[in-house]
């Protein structure tokens, strides 16, 4: 399939604007194939015009047509294959096995999103009968679901190709909820959304979607997302990436004449509680663990555990120096893009130069130099030094590990007090530490939306139970996961039916329950109909 | 009971400022007793303090103590007795029977939370078990439930003295989901406020509840509120009133280094729509049945029908005529407040002075002139120029309603589709009006929070699938309700244990299931333990 640049809005290629950028290969420096039309104002009111359009129609198809929907899209890119693949690897440097890996996942989401909607517990289906002999007053008969926002904006995330971007994770849960999706490409891998979009526009156009459900629009700077972030049709707006692109989209969200919500999941730390049990039984193990998952996608993870925090001892100089000694193996892989790039030699330098920080060890390179070459690095420093200094706690993205050393377990807490919100925090030790230690855990549960115990942080499970999402700055709404099936709930809202005809009801709250789905019935879960 | 118009910070009484206010009786225009104390920023100060340290015990206090904290709570305001009502009914000018009803709502309203509490179903328990023999990657066990956000500022209504405001629905919800609560005081009521709140410290004090996990303050201005909403402490608002205050403080919120959700529930219009079935076979009884609506509580209610859409039909000159004479011998009453009153009067000249607005009848008065008089009054426009004039949609807030007559189905469709967010709308008709109006019924759920059929929007059902919250600007966050039990959702936020040692789980999440709840498991609700 040919890479054109062209701007899809609704079933239409549209190439109208003069301004075109090309894509980057990070690992080889070169452009890659391809030719991309920063879209017009003219397209952008085009594409809104067809979202909104598209939405009276797509939020009323059935669930299991919509689930069709995303089963198929899944087909699509399959269908796409190597091309797809070895897009993605070229714009993005991630090695193949990780680009298939992400494939897999992406597949895996949409699959199990079109599941969710089968099942049908999202909706919160709600019923409290009617009691017309209610004392004062007659109780009404009342029903409730969660029905889908209208258009949601979708800005692709620089360092998931497939399963944060075009069709990842927010496309596919706005798409399950029943809502028109545009996306605004990422500019360091369009052609890869470009691939992806015209995957899920051939499944659209093939079950008769409306036109309009799923748009692709690029743009090298920010003026289009500016206006798409302010325009009236958007009703919500998920974002993956830095403090600042997702403050700046929230705050223009905000100032809007009519507010919307961004699920901004700008980026974390992501603490770890090393307890002295853990060093002492498992310290080479755990330098081992560790340091894979500092490392892994060349620290490209909003998951990368980016500061360790534990008390002083003997075992702790001696994981230190068996992490250091890994770190020092792993050879650098080119990173995700330039401004990536320039931002972790940038932010590195930067911890580095600060008061008692102390270098630990570097990676040794590799024989054969590569392009915007992330250097795996491991540093130190006193806990008095960190609760000093807030400029520790900025997230150097990219392969980074900031030890904290405590003096006692006061300091330690204090250090944890000190923290900001996070997308998680791990404690390593044993089961004892975790009973014995309730104020620091407490403390700890905090500030974060998932807390690990003896596992890394990296990998994010695609499940009901998954948090992916913590207290600001981690994410601009801690109520609301990014990953995970509950990820459909931010593009919903509940909608109350009173004294409804049945007839008239979604099926999903008629007395009957035809779609056999559990609902919370008089306060029991059950799918038992109504007589 | 003594009214001493002090600051309740705490356990402890304080009157530390220098200025002072008093609590007038609208329907007497009488100064009532107790000097109010505005809070000094030392104040202010001490309850955040406060608040912050209960909340690390008040959050882990187990669920049966809270629900018997509440269950305290409507002991000791029902042993307020007279006292409480008397007050009351002189701040508000309510009558007697209406602060009556709004006790027995305030109270049901906290058994209501209790018992949820009891349930357990509404922290969302989910758990998805390890499989340690997934193909690529073990999955880890993970388990998510809601928890706790932090100290929650209240706003008291200037509509509801009991059931929205000290011990209302925010406070009920917020401490039932084990936040510590703040409320700034509301100046139209403030010595019935003060009796509630002494009502739920005692029941606190006597429960051994943590100082600081109820604080009351009282200011005439809005530098307390300022603060209180710029706190760090503060981690959530609630706010039911005007548009002006609701997004003033929304605004202040969302410019804070950490913004916080801030849910304000700020009026609406209520549409409801006369389908000609209705207004030909039961326009008589429909007439009765909104004068009473719209009338009810001299119309200072969010949900009252400020707005009637019908098709121009002699059956809808007839029930105009007969809603008319009714609306001309209900009496006014005194009003909630000065500027209640202030502004029912300066938006009613407003509407009467918009182009094609006819005043079709108002209240012939009462034989006994009182302070403050909302004058009902029955008002009409064409379609045309109700879509030309956004000024129409503006809320007047007290006995009005304003028809407006469509010339056909076309001219009603655009005047739905020109409608801002709402509270409720309502369809008065047949089982066949909705079947066959399908665009018009999703143009106008799209608008709302709650459909009604058949029914006047006035009463809100305190329930599960109650939902009291529609899109912008009914209120800010159209994903929350603050009317029935889901309300508690506001005030909490997800926390995922990934791999965690079943002995330091929250005992809701337990193998063992030892508090009998339903629990999402493997995508399935039960009540059923893990083996």
């Amino acid at each position: 399939m040919e890479i054109t640049g062209k701007n899809l809005i609704g079933y239409s290629e549209s190439a109208l604007g003069s301004k075109t950028f090309q894509s980057l290969s990070p690992a080889k420096g070169e452009h890659l194939t391809g030719d991309f039309y920063a879209a017009t104002d003219q397209e952008v009111a085009q594409t809104l015009k067809l979202a909104e359009q598209a939405f009276k129609s797509y939020s009323r198809i059935s669930a299991e047509k919509r689930a069709d929907f995303l089963d198929r899209i899944t087909d699509e890119i399959l269908a796409l294959g190597d091309v797809l693949v070895q897009r993605a690897c070229a714009e993005s440097a991630l090695p193949q096995g990780r680009i298939e890996g992400e494939r897999g996942r992406t597949i895996g989401q949409l699959k199990s999103f079109a599941q969710l909607l089968r099942d049908g517990f999202w909706l919160e289906a709600t019923i409290d009968q009617a009691n017309p002999d209610r004392p004062v007053a007659p109780k009404p008969d009342t029903r409730r679901l969660l029905v889908p926002v209208g258009p949601v904006l979708v800005f692709g995330a620089s360092n998931f190709p497939l399963a944060f971007s075009t069709a990842g994770g927010d496309t596919a849960s706005a798409l399950a909820a029943g809502n028109p999706v545009i996306v605004k490409s990422h500019n360091g891998h369009s052609g890869t959304g470009e691939l992806v979009s015209r995957a899920i526009l051939k499944a659209a156009k093939d079950l008769g979607m409306p036109e309009g459900v799923f748009s692709f629009l690029h743009d090298e700077g920010i003026k289009v997302a500016g206006t798409l972030v302010k325009a009236p049709q958007i009703k919500s707006v998920a974002f993956t990436g830095s403090f600042k692109g997702g403050k700046a989209i929230y705050d223009l969200a905000n100032t809007r004449p009519d507010p919307i919500p961004v699920f901004a999941e700008m980026g974390s730390i992501n603490p770890v509680i090393l307890f002295p049990s853990a060093l002492e039984k498992h310290g080479e193990a755990y330098a081992d663990l560790y340091a894979g998952s500092i490392t892994l996608g060349t620290g490209q993870f909003c998951t990368n555990p980016g500061l360790m925090i534990a008390l002083k001892s003997e075992h702790l100089e001696n994981y230190i120096k068996l992490l250091g000694n890994r770190i020092k193996e792993i050879a650098p892989c080119s990173m995700l893009t330039q401004p990536v790039y320039q931002g972790f030699r940038d932010n590195l330098k930067t911890l580095l130069e600060q008061k008692e920080v102390i270098k630990v060890s570097e990676s040794t390179g590799s024989a054969e130099a590569k392009q915007l070459e992330g250097t795996p690095t491991l540093a130190r420093v006193s806990a008095q030094a960190f609760i000093k200094n807030s400029q520790l706690q900025e997230e150097v993205f990219g392969p980074l590990s900031l030890i904290v050393q405590c003096e006692d377990l006061e300091e330690m807490q204090a250090v944890c007090a000190q923290l900001q919100g996070q997308l998680t925090v791990t404690i390593m030790g044993d089961e004892e530490d975790v009973l014995n230690h309730n104020g620091l855990i407490q403390e700890l549960s905090e500030k974060t939306g998932r807390i690990i115990f003896n596992n890394v942080p990296t990998g994010v499970e695609v499940c009901a139970s998954m948090q992916h999402g913590g207290p600001y700055p981690a994410s601009t709404d801690a109520r609301f996961t990014s990953v995970g099936t509950s990820a459909i709930k931010r593009f919903a809202r509940p909608l109350t039916f009173q004294n409804w005809p049945d007839a008239a009801l979604p099926g999903e709250l008629r007395n009957g329950n035809p779609l056999n789905i559990w609902r919370l019935l008089d306060n029991q879960w059950t799918k038992e109909p109504i007589n």
